[in-house]
């Protein structure tokens, strides 16, 4: 294998042979093949893309590169939901629970912040001594026993795609759809699923501004899962304002519990329920959509959500007391309601600037080595569209000084604007796709 | 500097700013930016390019990260050659001593072969004792007391071109215009001369195979010249087979001393007129071309051009000897020659074959660690066009072993092929490019 040779051939558009690239990925991994070059080859593969077999063949070398969770002897259908990653998206909080009290095993591996997103993980820590770096075997042992378990990629799982991803983090070759996909799909083969739902964010918020290429990451995504026997659906859910109110790691945390016990902002919920149903058909506990949605009101309604989040809590070492008495969690020591200015109808509620506002705060990373306040952050009531009258709450900041109190209302002044024109929102949930073809909803 | 967002603007085919460029270029000299953000940023810059503004900022700032040779006080105009690689390119080996003894300090850093091209340092080092690596201080020395020094780049001149050149060669990224124009010209800038004079190689050969990038690159170093004070003339000469009929370090030497001496290939000694007319008239020793050419013919004819070679390989430690009796030049244990198999006429002499075919004899690198054999490599007789009978001798092989003879000939089996057909070759000499524009000669 000579490399420079290879990345030659990238670079002029040539397709790699699926063994020249699971050769390289794997002496990739074990340091074999410096960073320098993989970093030249990443940008060539943004220039020219990979096809499904080379998007396959690096897949495949990152799952080979580690060791996956050994769940296949359990007598449990298992699903995983995974996000491109949002601004107030704390449905995997709800599901986990909620869908592993249905019947179905959940073993969840998520990431952390990322950019202006926040991470299912930095908002479970808030939880007072909820561990998420769990071994293998572990998570192994903690799905047989309550059917979930919530953890971070451990060093065992696809190293080879730790190292690619702390890669195109530095070099900008993050927003590359074959990457994406065999990126997540690696990840979410090693834990040995029976089916997979993907919510791939859509509008100014999310990874990838367009359709097109929404629509394309899924595709490919779907045709990954198909040839590992990992069945795959994806709805395309609207991201160009936050996802339900609270913005902040244990402000999330609040209103995942409000679901879980009935309540909740209208919009959280029926994303969450649609991303439910996708759960509970892939795991042939529901037959239908109605049904799907009926179980889930039951265990909601009957408590055995909020108890199956209390297990795991209590599996993970945190203080599961906080699923009944959420003001257990961290609370900022200062608030304050940010108001209208103006009668007006409210334009937009920019979730880029709301998710850096949280950074800005403190509750969220600049740097791998930063540490996360968890209190802090923003509840936005306000959405695109409502009518507001001057001096109206909008939102309420919460900030660890009063400091934070003001950097907090300038983000608001930023994010949140108010006119007079009508205002054009994208649908919750657009688009379903799945192996048969894209549904428009 | 938040390098990830520079990479991702030149990805997406922004323009950076020079001062940008600058402090991105000495971070990465002196080890603040790493290989892999390096290396991203090139292929960015292969796909996108670089304006001129760009380059000069780029050439600026691996100028600054070293030292230049100080000969601004030298009372004699200064002008180098300077070529982008060929099979059989001796000559700077003729030109340095030449010109020198027409009145113009030569002050010549020069490389090593570099994929199927030879290199003059290595030609150079086929002399017993001749030594490359000299001081700034040293060179400095030896252009004032005899006009000429021939070099190879030292730690202390552009040490943040050496670094970029090693990182591209390793990452795909060497055929890319603008850092190829400059990382020539921040040497050349760095030598203090009053002018330059480029050899663009042109056919199968050369670095470049499009006549419309060849062009360019003239143009690109053409300007980086003359906002330095630095004019520059390139020639275009063909490299679609090798230059003279040796190939190979020793043998070369000897060629090349043939010519100081009167004799020598036509093509060979053509192209070397023509270059030489150009450094003289630069060099504003010469008024015409006419009295340029006489003014080489009559340093040939008098010994000057060889004495001066003495006095070089003197100066730097060598047996100058060889200059009246090369056959003290290393010489390949076993010679053999390669005869025509049929009638016909030759249709080609391959370059590439020739020159990868004298590494494969051991006269070349595959590694930075290897050890060349100045003594192997091969003369080849036969040029395209010509005319040849069934036994004629086409080429002599000089390798180490009787295996190296038929590897040898396998070699020119491949790189020379006879038929009937008539034949096409460029022109030895087919455009002078200046800041005035492009003539076609």
């Amino acid at each position: 294998m000579i490399v420079p040779r290879l990345i030659e051939r990238k670079r002029d558009g040539e397709r790699l042979e699926p063994s020249e690239i699971h050769e390289l990925v794997l002496a990739y991994a074990d340091g074999r093949v410096p960073d320098y070059q993989m970093a030249a080859l990443l940008m060539a593969i943004y220039f020219n893309g990979l096809d499904r077999g080379e998007m396959n063949a690096l897949m495949e070398a990152m799952l080979e590169s580690g060791r996956r969770l050994d769940l296949a002897r359990l007598p449990l259908p298992r699903i995983d939901k995974h996000s491109t990653g949002g601004v107030g998206d704390k449905t995997s909080l709800i599901l986990a629970p909620l869908i592993a009290s249905c019947g179905v095993a959940v073993p969840m591996m998520s990431g952390r912040g990322l950019g202006h997103t926040g991470g299912t993980l930095d908002k479970l820590e808030s939880i007072p001594g909820f561990r998420t770096a769990l071994s293998l075997d572990e998570a192994e042992r903690q799905v047989a026993r309550i059917g979930c378990a919530m953890l971070s990629q451990t060093d065992e799982i696809v190293p080879a795609d730790r190292k690619i991803y702390a890669l195109r983090d530095a070099t900008a070759t993050v927003e590359v759809i074959p990457l994406i996909a065999a990126s997540i799909m690696s990840k979410k083969i090693s834990e040995s699923l029976t089916g997979l739902v993907l919510d791939i964010k859509r509008g100014s918020g999310s990874l990838l501004p367009d359709l097109e290429d929404e629509l394309e990451v899924a595709r490919a995504m779907i045709d990954l899962g198909a040839s590992h026997g990992c069945p795959v659906v994806a709805l395309l859910t609207a991201m160009d304002r936050p996802l339900g109110e609270a913005c902040g790691n244990a402000l999330e945390m609040v209103e995942a519990i409000d679901v879980l016990r009935g309540a909740g902002p209208p919009d959280l919920i029926e994303v969450t329920t649609a991303l439910g149903v996708e759960m509970l058909i892939l795991g042939t506990v529901a037959t239908t959509r109605d049904g799907a949605r009926e179980m889930m009101r039951d265990a909601i309604a009957t408590g055995r959500a909020l108890t199956k989040l209390e297990e795991i809590i209590d599996a993970q070492g945190g203080d599961a007391r906080v699923a009944r008495d959420p003001a257990r969690l961290p609370r900022a020591p200062h608030q304050a309601n940010y108001e209208a200015k103006t009668d007006g109808v409210v334009q937009s509620v920019d979730p880029r600037a709301i998710g850096y506002g949280v950074i800005a705060l403190g509750g969220g990373r600049r740097n791998m080595e930063d540490t996360v306040d968890p209190s802090v952050g923003f509840v936005v009531t306000a959405k695109p569209g409502i009518r507001v009258e001057k001096g109206q709450r909008l939102a309420t900041i919460h900030a660890r000084s009063k400091e934070g109190l003001a950097l907090g209302r300038s983000i608001l002044d930023e994010a949140i604007v108010t006119g007079d024109s009508a205002v054009g929102a994208l649908p919750l949930v657009s688009h379903r796709v799945t192996a048969r073809g894209v549904e428009e909803l």
